[in-house]
């Protein structure tokens, strides 16, 4: 048999458990009152034995993979049948907000209830995932649970280090994990049809939108860089304006032509100078280095490209003209990771169906769609979060706008997996 | 009888004794090998009983006052005839160059030898003043010794720490004198005509003209405040950049209408952003606050508080249109110091017979003179140094400069004792 559509009713239950769930998950922290759970820790053990519990009662079976993932899987119509693989991550950042992560894991075990509770099975199985480490908290490093479902953990991840110094091999260890078997995470391309993640936006659009969901086009690519005006430092009170070489007042030139251009160049690019020093620094000294970082960050590659381009021409333009010398090295860089079209429109019909309408928008934030997209097409439904507000405490969204994303959930899952099945 | 000219081979004579002396000078400090000479230090008796002898070697009278100043004194054609008052100061920043200070005490020294070789008596007696504390390097309170002479010392001075907590009455009590006679050191009115005071330019204004010499017609006044820019903190990927209260972008553009507006507001006032932090300061977090220093300063009052309005105006409404917040605590603020007329032109007349032509400049940087001219009329001839660097040991001036500053300043010496005498 297919899938009964949620009731508004069963969707605000369901709603009401997630809201209860990631308030338990909250009390799971590190530090008793602001919530921090860390890959491999105690807490990170409790969170998936509560979380296993949860798969289990909604009918799935559970298995904590070889990185301490954990896995809830529920079957389709045939044994062995092509998984739509749901979910997202379970662990956090410091100081963090209860939603960020746990509220996708957390709807797609209600969506797996609900088939349950029906005695529903879909052309494919389904099956949910709590991802070990997304945020990079304690490795520096981040993705590592969906990046070994991909199969695509790094050489030398296993010698990273955390702050205390022990070793990502010791922590897996300390765990009850084997680092030799990291491998045994990876999930062979046939196994999975599609990934689809449920998120808070950690962004203002819907809020702005009036709008409780939304569907993802694509998760931003982006470019980190430091960069350095260098000119000559100098007296304050005896170098007159006309034969300065003021690093901070080509630094601070150059700020305004990137907010400048960066509007110009389009609604979904964004860029940052996100900290800035400067030397000597003292008030009464002209600066004779100014150093600044610059985030870029675009759903699409080309203009994410020719955006920096720009900029940094511009850059040096404002040093020639000024007899300043600037450098800029990029640390960081990931590429655009676009939605597919056909996981988009499944989506967008559901989204319709529960609001009226389906507003489509980028992701600004990394997600764990980003490593499975190397294999499997992927899709993200975006729900609104107060204020755009994430990675704080007063992270917040409705109960309301929960029943709303469970019911669209619901829909594209069985939707989804009738066309792909 | 009156003063002979200086010829050049005397002045260069002079000028060779007066660079060694600033080498020998800078032999005495704290560090082997980085000037440092503070206020009540060792190396602060050792440098005034030299100087001491030196003057005494040029004919003087010598006697150190009861702050530590070294005083030596020429007595004119009349006993008890009022004194013009030449000199600088003898401490250093720390790291220091060797020019700064001294060499207006090493050429006034010149000035009184040569009167003193030709047996000439003045209308006035000229004094010679080597200050005990300009710079302020030891007690973070500026300009001890002219303050002590001009009778200026405030209210608790004594109480003052030094950065090993040592207060100043005890470093005065260790240095042998004592701290109840501070106002001894005070001039009567009546016994000084005029203050006239030589000094390395620390700019680069006469260099850039091709010049050795400079009048000077003003002290800068100056202001510096504390600014800060509020606004919202973000998620570098998730805000649009239409959404943003960036409190460094709101800065950036302050800080280009400061460049701007300063430079339109005429050549001798300058304004300097030397000290910026954001927070959180993270490459990937929108800037929730920007705080700057802002230190401006203009020969004149009047045009220096109009600029004040006029940035701070400006900066109100960066915040306004942006939805920031903006503060501004001024936490210095020191009064411009007009040279005396007269006195520059006799300077001018001066530098016009040794150079051809008088330039003339303000200073921007502090000097004794704003402390003596709370009660006598000022004038200062600036010489070039190097590139304007100062404070540094990379300081430097040249021989011959300095043989045309000793000549320059006899004959302003001679031409000014003998009208005001």
């Amino acid at each position: 048999m297919t899938a009964a559509a949620m009731t508004p009713d069963q969707a605000l239950a369901a709603a009401e458990r997630v809201m209860a769930r990631c308030d338990q998950l909250a009390a799971i922290s590190e530090t008793p009152d602001a919530l921090t759970r860390v890959y491999l820790s105690p807490q990170h053990k409790r969170a998936n034995a509560l979380t296993g519990d949860w798969m289990r009662e909604a009918g799935m079976t559970v298995h904590q993979d070889s990185v301490g993932n954990i896995r809830g899987r529920y079957e389709g119509a045939a044994p062995e049948a092509p998984a739509l693989l749901l979910g997202s991550h379970l662990d956090t950042v410091r100081d963090a907000g209860r939603y960020d992560g746990m509220l996708g894991v957390l709807t797609a075990i209600e969506t797996v209830r609900h088939l349950h509770r029906q005695n529903v099975r879909l052309p494919l199985a389904v099956e949910v995932v709590g991802f070990a480490d997304e945020e990079g908290t304690r490795f520096g490093i981040t993705l590592l649970g969906s990046r070994a479902i991909a199969g695509t953990w790094p050489e030398g991840w296993l010698d990273q280090e955390d702050g205390q110094g022990i070793r990502l091999a010791d922590a897996l260890r300390e765990f009850g994990l084997d680092p030799q078997r990291v491998a045994d995470a990876a999930r062979p391309v046939g196994d999975i049809a599609a990934y689809l993640e449920l998120h808070i936006e950690q962004g203002p659009c819907l809020e702005q939108a009036d709008r409780a969901l939304g569907v993802v086009t694509a998760i931003n690519g982006a470019r980190r860089l430091n960069c350095t005006f260098t000119g000559q430092a100098g007296h304050a009170g005896t170098v007159p304006m006309t034969q300065r070489r003021d690093a901070l007042a080509g630094a601070a030139e150059w700020m305004t032509e990137i907010e400048r251009t960066t509007r110009e160049a389009g609604p979904d690019l964004v860029a940052t100078v996100g900290a800035l020093q400067c030397k000597p620094g003292a008030v009464n000294v002209i600066p004779g280095q100014a150093r600044l970082t610059l985030d870029i960050r675009g759903p699409q590659e080309q203009p994410l490209e020719a955006l920096l381009d720009d900029l940094l021409a511009r850059a040096h333009a404002i040093a020639e003209r000024r007899g300043l010398t600037f450098e800029a090295d990029e640390f960081y860089r990931i590429a655009a990771t676009a939605c597919d079209a056909g996981l988009q429109h499944h989506l967008a019909e559901a989204v319709s169906a529960v609001q009226g309408d389906a507003p489509h928008l980028p992701s600004g934030a990394g997600h764990d769609a980003i490593a499975l997209a190397d294999h499997w097409p992927v899709a993200m439904l975006f729900v609104r979060c107060k204020g755009g507000i994430s990675h704080h405490p007063a992270e917040s969204i409705t109960p309301d706008d929960v029943a709303l994303a469970i019911q669209a959930h619901a829909r594209a899952v069985a939707g989804l997996a009738t066309t792909h099945g």
